[in-house]
């Protein structure tokens, strides 16, 4: 379980001041490690970590593939501490929806890909996330490996930490959307308590069970949380894409472009940052509308509400399909008349910050995009 | 008076989505109307729009040097209708402030530099306003003079108008901000009731009477809200201009460029716009910060949540003095070492829409901007 | 058979002043109509340019296909004139390049696309080209077709018509450059007279036919001439694509990036446009190296000059094939270590004006792409 | 005196493969030295830099005020070695012009703004430039102090040094253009032999006392040549500033911007480079036109041919003054009708390379902008 504390008064006023918000865990019990054993160094490395945990009496889950890894080398460990035998367990990624909420912690021991790996795993409720990077520094890790033991302590003797509230979309494909997209209705409904509640007074979020264009019931098929961002492109083709934009059923333009990436705050230092997008700090509830190559001088990048239901559909006239895909992930090819609705998702992503979200993010700029330095000259006048 | 009507339930889901806020004007009697007299044409306009208000019997205020003009013809229309004697009044502007509660609506007349100084008039709260435009559509325009009889009748008749919530930035200047920039405390204080309550629950705006820097105290002299944009340039003086950014207390990065913008949402179709920024849903609460011609490749546009306590000082090191300009007004020279602080304005400028915000911004895009035009080309496969 | 005329002094300086140079065209009787009967209009309105050549007494060459539309109808033409029968012949395009120096003058009908499909028809010696539209203006066309008449008069009288030389770039595929690439020997060698003579003052161009890679002889597979621009993509494949560029045998940089495109002058109004090189005037001989979605914000647009020799590898590291594909054809996959040299082609592109190639590209530019285009809004001071 | 020697076949080519050119100094006796005290180590080092030469028995030229320095500590010179009496002399810049052509050798010493003033000093021929730099490494220089003796011997036992050919542009202010800008007569003139002859065939350059607008003879009164840009912005006023741009007497364009930058390739890597220019070879002979801010989404940066002669003129409706300046020097106002025109200097400016123009130059890129630069992170799959 954990808490919220409020770290100052700002918290109070709404949730746009969260960045000063304080997460507390308490009792903290059991702890999910995603590690990917595509590193060399990663079983070593996840082994130390596994150790630390271990030692202080948490309980550890992990994937299958990580304890066969040699350099892991679990008999050892086993034969070292009894506790191995009785606190590591794996964990089936197919069915982990279903003990999210048993959770404590997750830790994350590599790159941004792990990262959104573990967003990709938890597409409803996600425990609070450590990020532990080995080697560079990226935009969604922030604890350098090192520097594990001492944060962890602080976290099990109960210390608040500040976090990064990244809000992710929810993603929608909606095959065959072949009449008129119709202006949506919006109902509020109650919600879970929990973290979800990102306006923290009830209700209200933009429900995931809307139904899309009134001619295709049932039909909805796929659905995606992404953190980063959505990305319409033309995959294997050549050839003209061209998309409709609705924003709360409002007609906003067709794009004609290479593609469109549909991004969070957190995915702007990505793709849509390749693509001309502004850097937009992450604790913000945004929604970036970034094209990619388009073939018009003044189709710019656009940021909308983060509460604006979007559809992006395929236009009947456009020549070749558009191919969907989530975090970099699930791409899903798109024919003309179909359509992906985009909303706020009510699954937030809770990054656990190094010091807090705004110096967090700051150095992530520095040191992975070189930002803003430049030599100094020797002056002449 | 005036009062706010839930249009639909997403209006109870918290200020972000009060995009489909509706405004109830009741009772409206004193309506101020600004209008510039540059253009030839806006004295005979002015006339007939202020004719159409005495009809329906409001209480109408406008500057004396309109009521100078040979074109506006006060004399003949005294001699039309008495109550040109009884309900048409001059202003004085210096204290406009003082009697800003008193009016139930404000109409411009011209085009985006109307509003603009309207803005510049009502330093604190600002009536509802409606935008009424001559020749062609402007980003802060929206409503044809044709229309406006057809638009000023729903209004009196009480029916809600749907509103854009322009928030605006609050600017003090501190001169010689000599020593180190210090963490700020912010302290959440009871604010005022109405349309200042941007968050809906109480308190918690960032107040503007929070100290500067330790060391200058009481030596805030100038401070202004803008709508648009706060310009920070080289003005007169070739060289390189060097400013230091604090975001909340933390040195983000020395800029080094002909000039930095600090835009609102609104302001994004503005100068921001010509130096490469997103385009922003006016509804949205975003600070952008823009640098002009930076000297990095890598110095890209950035958002900020709105609710960031922003400082900009003149780097120690600078060669030369930044001049700053609030809405393209009052120039006032910084010299290395002086500051400007940026934070929320409590006082909001709301905007009659014409039909909502979003369906208004597109238009506006479209006609001002050719937002995404091309001319269909002729196809060959 | 053709001449260049000197139309002012300028011509005299060298090739870069070729803006004002005028061809004459003496004695045409060979036209080559290419005209894609794609759209619906195509064979009414073919018929209608074919006949007005035919009634001058000129050989026409037109695509089988062309013939078999029943809105050309052939056997009404051949009933009216004997000359249809004498005078109109097909062609092959497959052995067009055996009298490509036979042909006077190409006529084409159409978009853009089909210029750029007569660039791929004749990938060494290029008669001249009149482009002729039917709806909108393109980049690459210039004269509308109710103007056909009077400009074709103009040129069997003998006027001389001002051209704008497009140079073109020659592209040849090696697979597996597996070793380092080398720096080149550049030796000049005598090439034909005529247009190809680019510089005028003999030989020195970058012979095609020189080897590359050593330890790869005799490996060179494909080879193109692009107008437009050769582009270097991702593909149907997610992920990272790595570029080694090398300029003369100088490794400049590695490029992270969606993709490559090395486009012409005549290019850069089309994809390196889109993804933000600048305009550059269609009679500079230049090399335009614009990057696609670059991974990093320091790696701009640049142009390099025309007679640089140009290396492309798919870096060995790079976990995916790159995509190029010539003026949008001719797709073909490189797999790491392949590699694409681009040197000046010694066969340009000469477009036939409606006035003169500045006069001709500013029109262009305006109307296809609203270049600087503003509704003008009402003044205010 | 010096000769060009053909590296390679290339050169035989025309003028555009001249980044393979070398250069061979004859009897190199006479060496101007540019250094600016301004920077507290200059004085020293210049004293290092002229020993070296003296020793050499060269004779050294130098300005006043460095001679005066404490720290180059002339007397101490003399008294070491009698030929600072005879072989180090002062110059006057005020009439340098007259022995331009006596000088075998400039050596700057100090950072790209000592070359920027030595390109100033000579406004028309100039000798060859050797870039020697202190602390980092600019774009205009590239030899490093310590590596200067040993490069300094090469030239002087006559090797061949590669060049980089900057070319510079020739603007000249034409006060009240009032009537229609004319189009424009290109007479070719016999021009001195030298480096000036650019295209090595004689004639034909546009001449810089060609006449501007019909209705204002002898009125042309501030020349300049330019080696990085011309810029021509708003000064010290706000509000809109208009140009007409004409190319070869076209009007191509009515910019609203604020300000233009009309630079040479040299200068794509400064101010045009700021305001979203491409990076442009150095030894290309190009036209950068780079608005800064421009309205209008749709204005981009543009490269025309560098024999092409622009004018620009402020509107006469602009409602504010342009402010030009030449390389940041001799700021002019120019009032509503006032123009400048710009073309092809006839006098280039050689910088002698370390290695060769492309090498010298991506070396620029990579240490001043960081090109492409970005830290490699931890792979995932």
């Amino acid at each position: 379980g954990y808490s919220f504390v409020a770290a100052s008064v700002r918290l109070l006023d709404g949730h746009q001041k969260l960045n000063y918000m304080q997460l507390k865990l308490k009792n903290v019990r059991k702890v999910l490690l995603v590690a990917k054993p595509s590193d060399r160094k990663v079983p070593e490395k996840a082994r130390d970590l596994v150790s630390f945990l271990i030692r202080n009496d948490l309980h550890v889950f992990i994937e299958q593939p990580l304890l066969d890894e040699p350099d892991f080398n679990l008999e050892n460990l086993k034969a070292s501490d009894d506790r191995y035998k009785t606190n590591l367990s794996t964990y089936d990624k197919g069915c982990i929806e279903q003990y999210a909420r048993e959770i404590d912690l997750v830790v994350t021991l590599g790159g941004d890909g792990t990262v959104l790996y573990t967003s990709a795993l938890f597409q409803e409720h996600v425990p609070p996330v450590l990020s532990v990077f080995m080697g560079s520094l990226g935009f969604l890790t922030n604890v350098h490996l090192p520097e594990f033991p001492s944060i962890m302590t602080k976290i099990l003797q109960g210390e608040g930490m500040r976090v990064t509230l990244r809000r992710r979309l929810h993603c929608s494909f909606y095959p065959d959307a072949c009449c008129k997209i119709k202006q949506h209705k919006h109902v509020a409904k109650p919600t879970r308590s929990g973290v979800v509640l990102v306006n923290g007074n009830g209700g209200g979020e933009v429900s995931d069970d809307d139904e899309g264009p009134e001619c295709s019931p049932g039909k909805k098929v796929l659905q995606r949380e992404v953190m980063n961002e959505l990305v319409l492109d033309r995959g294997p083709h050549a050839g003209l894409l061209m998309l409709d934009l609705y924003a709360d059923g409002l007609h906003l333009t067709t794009i004609q472009a290479d593609g469109l990436i549909i991004a969070t705050a957190t995915g702007s230092t990505a793709y849509s940052l390749s693509s001309g997008g502004s850097l937009v700090h992450p604790d913000k509830a945004s929604m970036l509308i970034t094209p990619i190559c388009a073939h018009t001088l003044t189709c710019r990048p656009m940021i909308l509400p983060f509460t604006i239901e979007l559809k992006i559909r395929v236009s009947e006239g456009s020549r070749i399909s558009a191919w969907a895909s989530f975090d970099g992930r699930d791409t899903t090819e798109l024919k003309p008349n179909d359509a992906i609705r985009v909303t706020a998702s009510r699954y937030p992503f809770l990054s656990l910050c190094r010091v807090n979200p705004t110096e967090d993010w700051c150095r992530s700029l520095i040191s992975t995009l070189h930002w803003n330095e430049r030599e100094k000259q020797l002056p002449f006048s």
